[in-house]
């Protein structure tokens, strides 16, 4: 059983997970599963996985079989796991928790090499319906604080397989970079009376310079202070906290704004690895109207030394003017 | 010149400073230089590096010549340029400045190849007393307001030359994790009116499953809730918030814990890569009982995905029992 250690200086959140350890891929620096070998998330390996939670199936069929357009199953090597209490303990001065939550990987369709920007819009807006599915039937679940999506492309970025997926995890407690930005965000309307992120849209409407594209309802920036080299965030033009409260038209414009952006990235920088992370509100608090949901982009271009891990500052080569311009004049035509 | 900017979300600084893009090594995986390229850290290439501002000579002899035990010199592509002004600026809601601070590489030794841990222990010290010079020297300019002396060891912890070095960044703002550290410390002082460093190593020394080595100064330990496997911490048994202000004895017995310490590090993990920093307390603030300055050290082993990214929690398969355990049976007989 995973168990949740609290560093006591900086009330900073630690998974000791010893089942992830058992991973096939954990202390080796090799790349992922390459075409050529198994893998457990192509058509006709389903017993491969622990049953799936969720599958689109067009034609019907029975689950866990082949025939499904996209698949959700736990992960079988979770950092949390989805049975029992949280039994809170102390430890001499020290605080813990059995690590409960949920970790499913959504396993974005059948095709071991379709990458989302070489998805039609569709199928990217099928995976979009997914992660809003999986976040309404967790929600229900009382335990759970947060739920964080996020993928990681690339070995660089953290990916162990290579068949295209993302992940999803449900904490119990609302993660402290979570808690960051939701309570910056509270703070500034608490000064202002106005959203922080409906701000920073209308200023980067005006200025331009770091606009890479919009659409009726998404627009697509490099922030102001970006950690990372082409970082991107799209955000969700009208004010909107929750991911999953979105209006039909609007998962379709995010399938194109997101299948957009990643070719930007790919044509850019030449397929880099990247994470991209929804950052949601939290579940039960009263955020609505001073937070904002939005998707963060990260290239994985440059390695986090000793100097970021000491400071949390970043030391950023690119300034988001000029990869903004690069991305913006990128040629889209195939 | 680099510029500062302000995550309005998060208050989170970042450096973007294109100088650095002229890196050899930007945006390629390779790994560094080879000890049979040229390095310009080498006995005999004083003029590749900018004019020293340190050097140990043992039989004296003109700066920027060879016959140095250690040396001291800016770095080629500064994260942060030592010349000018803060120039505090807004740009509409975003606020920014420049790039203000010292950036020093300490050249540790003039043999390519020696590693801290296969120095001679006085060796060893030579580094830590270069590392004090230096502090002392950069106190001095009230702009600083932070100096943050870090190793990158090997590619994958983000070093991009191979000879051993250090290095120091000063800068002009406290950075947040820093931050969030020292202010933990002080909350928990006003609440028991003691030092949480001192309480964790009473606990440590009397529990024994995280304690890995100590001597008469320093205590070694796995830390409770570690981010990293193996990740491990040298702190001084008497309280003490500044690096800078120890005995004699005191940079003996921290050399004796470092080599042996790393030394444990690289035969447990064969030669791991790893990033240590030193965690010393702000200047010019008060925090001289609560704050503990000691030592992190950080193998990098696993890989920061989207998870990390979008929680700051950290998901670590080695408990820190386990990795004491093995670190304190370490053979060290050559």
């Amino acid at each position: 059983m995973p168990e949740l250690r609290k560093d006591p200086i900086t009330s900073r959140w630690v998974i000791i997970s010893t089942e992830r350890g058992r991973r096939p891929h954990f202390l080796e620096m090799e790349p992922p599963h390459k075409s050529d070998g198994f893998c457990p998330f192509c058509p006709g390996n389903e017993d491969k996985t622990p049953p799936e939670v969720l599958a689109y199936r067009p034609n019907g069929g029975p689950p866990n079989s082949p025939g499904w357009s996209l698949r959700v199953v736990p992960n079988k090597f979770p950092a949390l796991q989805i049975e029992g209490d949280l039994d809170r303990k102390g430890e001499g001065m020290y605080d813990k928790m059995r690590g409960i939550g949920a970790h499913e990987v959504i396993i974005e369709n059948p095709d071991h090499l379709a990458t989302i920007s070489q998805l039609p819009e569709q199928k990217v807006e099928e995976i979009l319906w997914a992660f809003r599915d999986r976040i309404l039937d967790l929600k229900k679940d009382r335990r759970f604080r947060y739920i964080l999506i996020f993928k990681n492309h690339g070995t660089a970025a953290g990916a162990t397989l290579e068949h295209p997926h993302s992940q999803l995890i449900a904490t119990p407690i609302v993660p402290k970079r979570v808690r960051e930005e939701v309570d910056g965000a509270k703070e500034y309307f608490s000064y202002k009376e106005r959203c922080i992120y409906c701000d920073i849209i209308t200023q980067e409407r005006e200025q331009g310079a770091r606009l890479i594209s919009e659409n009726e309802d998404f627009v697509v920036i490099a922030p102001f202070a970006p950690r990372f080299p082409f970082e991107t965030w799209i955000l969700p033009k009208a004010h909107d906290s929750f991911y999953e409260d979105g209006q039909k038209r609007e998962y379709v414009n995010l399938a194109r704004s997101l299948r957009d952006t990643l070719l930007r990235i790919e044509k850019s920088l030449s397929h880099p690895p990247y994470n991209f992370i929804i950052h949601n509100t939290p579940f039960h608090e009263n955020q609505r109207d001073s937070y904002h949901w939005h998707l963060e982009i990260m290239p994985k271009l440059t390695r986090v030394a000793g100097f970021e891990w000491g400071t949390g500052f970043y030391i950023n080569p690119t300034p988001p003017e000029d990869s903004a311009k690069f991305m913006r004049e990128i040629d889209l035509t195939p």
